[in-house]
């Protein structure tokens, strides 16, 4: 029996965030969508979104949230749990978060 | 003598604003420049900002902001005159640019 084995999920450290990746990540309505429903939940998977998206292109979301510091990621057997970095974003920009999901 | 006539600089009205646009034009270090810059003075051509930029580089960013209403253009002889749309801005997404500018 193989098991599948994933590569390290890479996330930036709280004080390497940066604020135009975090914009540019939350500047699309679907990951506006993501971050608002993470934001109610604690973890999700991709598929626990009703996403009007292809499987991939909800990958490519998650990836553009994680990559920007907006999400953590970690993987459990075959599924990647999502969950919302509030604190190291309300840390390195106060009331970000909930303005904007005020807003959305 | 002729007089070079510029076309008609639209804007899109406050109630056409959309979160994601905003947040796509506030998600580039220059154009949170231009945004702080403009937030601090009342109304400031493309020169008047100290841009690492070539001048049509300096010209799209603007577009950009202004395409998103961020802010207002209007032409005046040769130059174009940019203000923030922070009225609009603040009664669309309120606290949202002031929460940006505090971050940036």
């Amino acid at each position: 029996m193989t098991t599948k084995t994933h590569e390290p999920i890479s996330h930036p450290a709280r004080e390497d965030l940066e604020l135009p990746a975090v914009l540019h990540a939350l500047s699309d309505p679907i990951r506006l969508r993501i971050v608002a429903g993470l934001a109610g939940d604690g973890e999700r998977t991709c598929g626990g979104f009703a996403l009007p998206v292809t499987k991939s292109t909800c990958t490519h979301h998650f990836k553009v949230l994680r990559e920007a510091g907006v999400i953590r990621q970690r993987q459990e057997g075959t599924a990647r749990l999502n969950t919302l970095r509030r604190d190291d974003l309300d840390a390195r920009f106060p009331g970000l978060l909930d303005t904007i999901l005020a807003a959305a």
